[in-house]
């Protein structure tokens, strides 16, 4: 580990490694079933009068095998908290403008429909809509960026006017398509299809008090302001103002605001935009829009106002508008806004209360994920919770700071005895840090190198309870409670420096200035360095034995196993959870991000290129075995399996189903069987070869054999892999 | 043209060439709407006394959109033929055992189910079943080998007893199929999934003529005897026996036969057998089996009996056993056998009836390519048809060879003046002898050289009438209407070479003795090579421009086509239809096929292999525009559209629907406004190309545009291509 810009690590985990006895508590061991059943995804509604808290957890049932809504009551006198109710879905709780209630969307067997809650639990139908359009990755069903089973949908969307005298929402209808032949580019999108493309029309109406309706626009479904927003709806005295994609033959990606007016019951258009829509612009208490810009040191929070001006509230440790934070709200008198943050060292979510030109951040040892505030600010709540501490609420009194625990969220996870956990970061030899976090193994002794478990995913490692954002299938407090070092490592983060900012836009945006070698480089390349860096870390401290490291990742974390496994020798087990990006195969499903990274296609001279970074064209170089867990079944993922096969590299390929043959499992897996057998998966694959062990708890017996007979045809190609050999 | 086993080609066309005008008949030109309604499929059966005959054929119905299947009834003394019904399926016409009727599978609205026909021309339900499953290729249908548009199966195959007492039928059952982790293999069969896999259980039952039913087995859909064949019945006095195809875990390949009683009402085996079951095994009028053998000169009619004893026929240029030939009969005193031939040079269908130990051919210059004949093989009905001529009924009496037309099946073909056409072999620098045809220039002028086009596909040029098999959306006839010189050119046969069929055996068995490089010359540059010395040959005849030379190809013709592009400068362009073989992309699919061409995957060492043949990563070599016409979205083919267009080549993608955006168009279309649409595309992408042309009749607005502005971009890499530089 070299570079300058070294902080705290070792210094750091040293300290608490030897104090981690100390801080053990008393308490029972993680199991599998911990980790599925963690509740995740609060959304939290005070009420009007501020006497309850209504709010929604997603949460894994075991009996039934699926992840479902629930629904809760908070006394915030009695601290009593009541489940009202189960639906496999629920969200858009919203406290009703009149009343002590609230509204939400359920599905309780007829589609998402629109119902009350009132303040002693009761739920009633509100609105219903005919549920005709299937949303999810199923045949027959509307593709959505989400996870969870396919359902079908009533309503959309909802919002109250704020004098709760007129309902705005979104329906689907299906929209039966005309089939024609279809040309070039619209041929080559249909590369990678796995159903037929279904499509519907997202109607954005509005409903008097009196149940008078009209139909404000009528869009397609790839609008993705009126599908995914409901139109971003912001009330104003003359009426509702909402935003729509305009995408056609003439104008590629137009914004179009509009205005619809109580008085004409009718729109008009206000403005058109380009670029893609920024939902939640953040607004300022100087009525500017608030940015955080800067990289590392010189990170700032600014707020531009309409004139130009712009207010610096100077330097932070922190940036606003990730999408993890715990969400953002502007004081009914426009005076005091309070922001979700998350931190650059040490990840973790906390506010920042901006008034005037003060900031004054709120943040803590742990993270706040979720909150509702009150109008004036004065108090809210929240859900706090770290990677040593299961979610529970407190309450929070942003003007001086206080934070109190009101009560626990799963009280099943409190009584799980804390590991050990420290924050990091590490240096690599270019000068780039990475974030993160150790848990340590649950007897940690100083005297013993441990094999040790490298899991990546983007930045989702940071003070979250055991998330599935971050640790996927891949049961972190379970390989710590079997005696490995687990690494929870990020990439190294963009903000730290303007290259690698450059890079990612770069990536996102197709090829630019740096170019495909440079990008290769600083997106790849650089995290591999870090991962063989930290570990070379490790191992000069005599913490981590350099024969069993392993590695996995999901996703973007996928990615960098794969890459890890073909271009550094120092890996000896990898699980890599449903991806495909960088191959051959993958080819013209994002074809900018492609032609930045290698060019080209991969053909002609570009095939050199991709011989350089595609895991499937490198499989021989693979020092470890690799197991693939998916989804669906991506031919990118199945020729790096099939290539490492050939290569007599050790490595399996499994495919995690769907509720039926004709649906996947999503890319978060949502039913619990498979999550709990996908662990189950990873522990073996690991004990296996990083340990030598046959896992008894591992239900597919014919797998050891199918392993032992790879192990022995395998001869790494590689210097140091020895893993084999030992068999 | 070099080697010396030419034969007759030049000379008889030259000969033939100068007396064009004088054999062609006065009539109308060539539409496209006449190639699409050409009547093909036939199938013919004889009332028992001989009195009139039922034939069925599929055509496509304009006004509907949709290929139909049409019953007719000729009565044989008036030779008056009646229509009886159109429907979208009908198919398994049978004569009744008993009486003077049919019975046939038919889709009237329910699904297929048996019906029976009489001599009066009415249709009865016989036998109906709950249609529950649908075949076809859709979301939701079973997969099976056949064109068409999906449909639902109530009766799947039926059979009677020699004595009329026992009906023998095949139904479907949906098979309600568990979700569960699949790994490894049944990951990679996924590869290239584009619609859930639906399985259901093939029942056979037999029925008694009081209505008593008896379960005589339940087998998985994927028994290719249970659900192509029935069970492969055959009838003895003690019951019937079938056969099934048995893979379980134990025994991959093993068929098994069985027999169930009439007494006992059960089955029992009877034997076990291994390899793919040979259907249609030929019986000889000596008790034996009969094959072809030998190569060439050498190839040889033999009968092999039960003792192992062989007789010999004697050489013949033909040989049994082609499906797409007439059929096969065995007299009722098992003393004559009546077999469908193909021919090896002039490729057309006959009739070879065998005695003892004396073979008869019935060849004539027109193809019979579908027959029934009396039980005593006295004479019989068959269709006649030719490339120059339209399908007709012709009375063939086997034992004096006498052919007699009785009735045209399609007069709207008959009014067609027909195109001049000629036979050819021939042979390349490497003295393999392609053979096929030249429909020559309607008005054909010696002292003019003429813009040609090759059209490819294995074996299938030969004397049928506007074939689909052959020209599929190529409208040959068209083309020559338009004042080009169409070659209709088969792959060299392997019938004519030990070390050429090999080839095939190796490519379709997995890697052999000859090896990859071998097999890539002999199998796809050997084709080439066919190509271009041809071309010279007519060349230097002064008969074609070689600056103005294209090839289309589908499925095969489609690897012949890309090949060809990428590796030949003589041609100008291309038109290539739903193929994806020999691309990166389709690597997995039929994967022992792909390690004997390439050694192995597309990674590692094997990827220069690839290299050397897949046209995607030789794109930039590509000499000329190419259009690739699509029934599904295949990765490959849009992996070679997206190479050619990053080289800049001149290239296009269209992709053809199916019914909805669920249903894909067939490999052989089946929608009439496709295959119309597409022939347009066909005969204004050529005029473009190779003549400068903006046919007018092209729906598609917009392609001269964007093909000119592609001419503009282009810059040839090849030394010959001109053809943008006169843009």
């Amino acid at each position: 580990m070299t570079g300058s810009i070294r902080l705290l690590p070792l210094l750091l985990f040293v300290s608490l490694g030897n104090g981690g006895p100390a801080v053990a508590k008393e308490g029972r061991r993680w199991t599998v079933e911990d980790v599925v059943t963690v509740p995740a995804d609060f959304d939290l509604s005070l009420a009007n009068d501020g006497k309850s808290l209504a709010y929604l957890e997603r949460r894994a049932d075991l009996e039934k095998n699926e992840t479902v809504s629930i629904l809760h009551l908070l006394d915030l006198r009695s601290r009593v908290s009541r489940e009202i109710l189960r639906a496999p879905s629920a969200e858009q709780l919203r406290p009703l403008p009149k009343g002590k209630g609230w509204s939400l969307l359920l599905d309780r067997g007829v589609g998402l429909q629109l119902y009350a809650l009132d303040a002693e639990g009761t739920i009633k139908p509100l609105l219903g809509r005919d549920a005709k359009v299937t949303v999810g990755q199923t045949e027959g069903g509307l593709f959505a960026v989400r996870s969870g089973a396919p359902r079908r949908i009533g309503i959309l969307y909802h919002d109250w006017s704020p004098d709760g005298l007129w309902l705005w929402y979104a329906t689907l209808k299906p929209r039966s398509e005309p089939v024609d032949v279809s040309v070039d580019d619209a041929v080559v999108g249909q590369r990678n299809r796995r159903r037929a493309p279904v499509k519907a029309i997202v109607e954005l109406r509005l409903r008097s008090a009196i149940g008078e309706e009209w139909l404000v626009a009528s869009r397609p479904s790839s609008d993705r302001l009126a599908f995914y927003f409901g139109g971003n709806v912001e009330w104003t005295e003359e009426g509702p103002r909402y935003q729509l994609e305009q995408s056609d033959a003439e104008r590629t990606e137009g914004i179009g605001t509009f205005a619809w007016s109580f008085a004409t019951k009718a729109s008009r258009p206000i403005e058109e935009s380009f670029g893609f829509p920024a939902i939640g612009l953040l607004r300022g208490p100087n009525g500017g829009t608030l940015a955080s810009e800067g990289f590392g040191s010189a990170l700032a929070l600014t707020e531009t106002r309409t004139d130009g001006r712009k207010i610096r509230y100077g330097g932070q440790p922190y940036y606003i508008g990730d999408p993890r934070s715990a969400g953002n709200w502007l004081s009914a008198d426009g005076r005091t806004a309070l922001l979700g943050v998350r931190t650059l060292s040490h990840p973790r979510y906390g506010l920042v209360m901006l008034t005037s030109r003060r900031a004054k951040p709120l943040i803590h040892s742990s993270s706040l994920t979720a909150c509702d505030f009150r109008k004036d600010l004065a108090w809210g709540i929240c859900v706090e919770e770290g990677l040593n501490q299961a979610p529970h609420l407190v309450q929070v009194a942003p003007h001086d700071g206080r934070v109190q625990t009101l009560a626990p969220l799963s009280s099943a996870h409190e009584s799980i005895a804390p590991l050990h956990v420290t924050p990091h970061q590490w240096t690599n030899r270019l000068g780039y840090r990475s974030t993160g976090f150790i848990i340590w193994p649950r007897d940690y002794q100083a005297s013993s190198r441990y094999p040790a478990i490298i899991i990546t995913h983007g930045s989702d490692a940071d003070e979250r309870f055991a998330s599935a954002d971050m640790q996927w299938n891949y049961p972190a407090q379970l390989f710590a409670e079997r005696g490995y070092l687990v690494i929870l490592m990020n990439d190294p983060s963009a903000r730290q420096q303007a290259d690698l900012w450059n890079a990612y836009m770069e990536w996102s945006g197709g090829p630019g200035t740096l170019g495909p070698a440079k990008l290769r480089e600083l997106i790849w390349l650089n995290g591999v360095y870090s991962f063989e860096d930290a570990i070379a870390e490790l191992t000069s401290e005599g913490i981590v034995d350099p024969d069993r490291i392993g590695i996995a990742g999901y996703s973007r974390g996928s990615q960098m196993v794969n890459v890890a496994m073909t271009q550094s020798d120092i890996l000896r087990a990898a699980s890599s959870g449903d991806g495909n990006y960088l191959e051959p195969a993958s080819y013209s499903d994002p074809k900018d991000g492609y032609h930045a990274v290698f060019g080209g296609p991969p053909s002609g001279n570009y095939l050199d290129a991709y011989r350089q970074l595609s895991p499937s064209l490198r499989a021989d170089k693979a020092c470890g075995p690799i197991l693939q867990q998916m989804a669906s079944p991506f031919a990118g993922a199945i020729d790096f399996y099939a290539a490492l096969r050939e290569a007599k590299v050790p490595a399996q390929i499994s495919l995690y189903p769907g509720e039926t043959t004709a649906t996947d499992e999503t890319h978060l897996f949502h039913i619990p069987s498979n999550r709990l057998r996908a662990m189950r998966e990873n522990l073996a694959w690991f004990d296996f070869w990083l340990r030598d062990r046959r896992d008894p708890e591992l239900d597919d017996r014919g797998a050891f054999d199918r392993w032992s007979k790879m192990a022995k045809q395998w001869k790494p190609g590689c210097t140091r892999a020895l893993g084999a050999e030992r068999r």
